[in-house]
């Protein structure tokens, strides 16, 4: 298990410069869906050299007119099985709710085809371990979508962790609330949740050993707000406070360590990541009661983030790991990962808050 | 047991009115402490008419230096059991760490005084009843010290929730986090949220029946970083955010509603209380697909609010009770149920997040 | 001349509902230049019913291909002659560099076509005043594209002073800064300023009497930095700061009256105008230096604005008055209005601010 | 004529250590006028070791009460005149509306005393001088009380700027704006711009040769709103927004250079000042039209400030200027530098806007 996408992406160019012996060869795709999120993959697979969409499928004749008034040279299917038994197509986008990834996803994979899944990956953790063998004995990629890990702000973050720029790491407090979307099969964990446990995944490096998850129902009897907290190695605590219920938007994380203290508010258009000088130190010769606690402050940094949309960024990763063969670090494992912290989540909200090892 | 404050406060002049034949009679203070909030206390009770401090005492030599420098007409004491003692004094402000209010509450009732308890009342539930009990067989006043419930901005909360501005209430969610001040006797449950707590006392006028609380120690060995989830009747949910590890300064809350939401953002020099016409309805004729869910969002509106110190109103109104032997309603009951939900934090706080009942 | 829309907006669905005589009769556009605004003026036409886009021209061949690119069906020319000598076409949208408009759109209405012209409108007053002629004779109509008065924001406040909201009107001041992008034929003052000129036009429905302008020159010889001050009777002064230079973009408007006021901050994604219950009252009985000041501070109140893409709007508005007839507020008058203000902004400039009656 | 303050300001301790020979020469102050500012002034003073406030004076018996129950053990005056003729006095703090300041600051200067007054200065550039002569005559000191100067924002900008950091300076733009407060002897201009006009005197360490201001009267009689654009040597220009009518405080300040840009916003409890490493790049190679503009974007720092009380500062060094016979950079020039600029300004707005030479 590899939390570490070892330097990959950062030679990845816009554009992938396979060697020429390959060059010939084009990787054709079939994208499932194209409801909020469809469109998004379509049009940036479109913009990657040695790319061809060879169908978009989707149930709704709505999705289906629209796929063809916004790309009309695009051929348009109903049956998701005919897009997994085409001998045409090279690898599937899988875009749909996520009750239904598991089908699917299995489907193209017993027929030779790469996935590219929409998060969170499966439902339960038993279907994400199915998918990574049926993979591995194939010998297919899946590449789960956990766009975030793609953005410049959270590429920044692990660099400067990792860097070990915050000294060390003391928490992790994330807030992801705005009004809506409702989904109808998911809570607001399986929607919002997997955004913070795949970015945690990712920048911390580690697997939480427990989490607690609270929250409640008001209107379609599944959770609209909730608060998980993720207990991990080394006294580090993971906060995420998830609410589809806020009038206003907000997508704020704290980040503390012991050295410098880091803000990433992503609804910012400039400055989204502040790194402060601020810290506390105990000084405890004295004994408990005469502990000298100080304060430091000084200049606040706001590094400037690359700009690049970050799904072009992993649709052409995506890319690059088909055609050399690499694994992608937001692989099955990765969303196996995340699926085992919104199983166990589901299993803590149950009874209301419970401590639940991983 | 009353949440209410069957509108003593909106009567409330900045100074009393009493009636004639009480007009004599000056209410003599003692103050106990003169640390961070104390001279706060002091100040305020100086311009209420009818009071007169007959000492203030602090067992550090620096405080009773600075207490004469501010008020050189003020008597200083050094030992609390001399102002618990003196005939001239109707009443104690205890302004000391936590772990020393109950022996000093209960030396100021013995010896027939009222007392004003700054929060949280007590280290524990048993302490809390067993002042409450000593009070009401000498008839004396009891008032913890719950400052926010005199702001202007929760009082105005509690105005519109009371008038059902919002509708149905569905959650509270307070984020309340900062850089320091680290306490040496108590965690920062015990120090921050007691604000939380007690304005969620005074709003919803009702308990919670559970409660969760998560959070980790990083460096003297106490919670620096916590979060509480209370589960209310009817499916209304709080949150409580408390950190002293914060880069930032942040006192957010969010509340909310079935016709309207309310964000409270106190550091805001106006505009403090911000209320969105904005809300979810679902139409679940045609089954659980196909719910319609649908969004309406409308005006904001941001109440003027009362700019008054809200300590000076909480004191007057000490007084007026003391005066018109009325019971104040964050009387040591209000005290005792922000202890008790204090102690059921600590509890769960020990298992690392665990449902303990109230 | 005439200030106001008369309505004309308020009845204007998305999509026009001619009558039954007319249904038939579709408006041909002709589309001279693709550069910046062009591709949002061809995005917007195409959603918009009987209009029909019968050629898109530029000189440069790469915003050609990025025309055929984005619309393969649309018809693309290289020589603007073409368009304007085409039988076929009814309209043309003349979205070019400033100095070209006037030479393009003399064409354009010599050839029986109606004008849709990029602000501002033309170079200098007489150029404007010459096609104001040339359209009347013709019996064609000029827009000019004043997009701002097309929007939720400032349709909003047009509605608020004209209901007499804010009471007597006392200032308007806008800030509307940024970094880049440099024109190179036109300083920042005919780039920027047209968008505050041409609300005020449309707001205050008032001409200024006067005004002057003051600024600077640091890089290509033109100004990138300017101040205009602007008087309307009655004691109205307007004021206008557009800066080339500015690390961080403002878009930032203050408008003064006597009973109320209001901020219009355009980058707020919600609450882009918030109305203050504020103002200040005199009370003179005792002499000016005894003179009685009282300040009002009320509630603050954020009204909800209408989402829709104000070029949509204006440019459905547009064929609405093709086909009925009827003459667009935002015409050839208006479009001169703003230039001769632009005008004789340059003439104070080269002053160094000097004032310029009107 | 020097702008500098040659490092005076960095070896000032809070606390002034004169040389042995001097501990015992106490300097004895005399504070007229107990209104906004002088309550300040007299706290400040408190302070300050070697320091004895000799007599506080205002002609309002509310205000002398005020004196009294702040400060019971200072001597209070009716009348200024008293102060003057003291011979218990050794400096006085002139802290009244500004029509006075010429009458007693001449008072005080003919009795021997050293001056501290309000700003701004006088009400006219022939009393500054006049001013200025008597002291130099009697060998007296005389500060100008231009508070900002003193703050920790000013002097990091003051630093920045003179190390170079932003690249030849291009402009220089305040907003200075909020609702009231008032005043009965002098417009906007002379209450708030004499703040950013002592700020761009201190920080360019140059005057402007002419500028331009506009300006309209509302409610007294008196400009409450102005703009004010200063023109320097070598294309810096200078522009400042002050308005009494504003619903919302604004103090923001944006300063461009060649190199870096910075944003001022004295609102900010924290990051008051962010540096921007923001710029254009011309390459004028390929003649006008083909001009090539580039824009940088890097990183955005914001130092961390001093957080001392200018006032306490200020007042520091007067008395160390005393004591050592140095003269304050913040002398009667600067005062008479700042009136000759409010002057022109008046003359300006005269004509409603006309080009001062200075």
């Amino acid at each position: 298990m590899s939390f570490h996408d070892n330097g990959a992406l950062a030679s990845l160019a816009p554009r992938v410069s396979p060697s020429p012996a390959r060059m010939s060869s084009t990787i054709k795709f079939g994208v499932v869906g194209y409801g909020y999120w469809g469109p998004n993959i379509v049009r940036n697979l479109q913009g990657i050299e040695n790319v061809e969409i060879a169908a978009v499928c989707d149930k709704s004749s709505t999705a289906r007119r629209r796929v063809h008034k916004n790309h009309p040279q695009i051929y348009v299917m109903t049956d998701a099985s005919e897009v997994m038994t085409s001998p045409e197509i090279d690898a599937v986008a899988i875009v749909t709710p996520v009750w239904t990834h598991f089908e699917l996803a299995k489907q193209a994979l017993e027929n030779g085809k790469h996935i590219f899944v929409e998060k969170p990956f499966t439902s339960n953790v038993r279907q994400a371990e199915e998918l990574i063998n049926l993979a591995q004995r194939k010998n297919l990629k899946i590449m789960v979508d956990h766009t975030f890990v793609f953005t410049g702000a959270v590429r920044k973050i692990k660099q400067l962790l990792h860097e070990g720029l915050l000294g060390k790491l003391y928490y992790y407090d994330s807030t992801r609330v705005n009004l809506g979307l409702f989904q109808h099969d998911i809570n607001v964990v399986w929607d919002l949740a997997p955004h913070d446990l795949s970015i945690l995944d990712y920048v911390l490096e580690q697997s939480p050993e427990a989490l607690v998850a609270t929250g409640q129902k008001h209107l379609n009897g599944l959770e609209d707000i909730a608060f998980i907290t993720l207990y991990f190695p080394d006294s580090v605590i993971a906060h995420v406070n998830v609410n589809w219920l806020s009038p206003v938007k907000v997508r704020t994380t704290l980040i503390g360590g012991e050295k410098k203290m880091l803000v990433w508010n992503d609804l910012e258009a400039d400055e989204k990541i502040k790194v402060y000088d601020k810290g506390v130190e105990m000084d405890s010769r004295e004994g408990l009661y005469e502990l000298l606690v100080s304060y430091r402050s000084g200049d606040m940094w706001s590094p400037h983030l690359e700009q690049a949309e970050a799904l072009r960024h992993e649709l052409t990763y995506f890319v690059k790991c088909i055609t050399d063969g690499s694994n992608p670090f937001n692989d099955g494992a990765a969303g196996l990962r995340i699926v085992r912290m919104l199983e166990a989540s589901t299993k803590s909200l149950r009874k209301r808050g419970a401590l639940v090892y991983l």
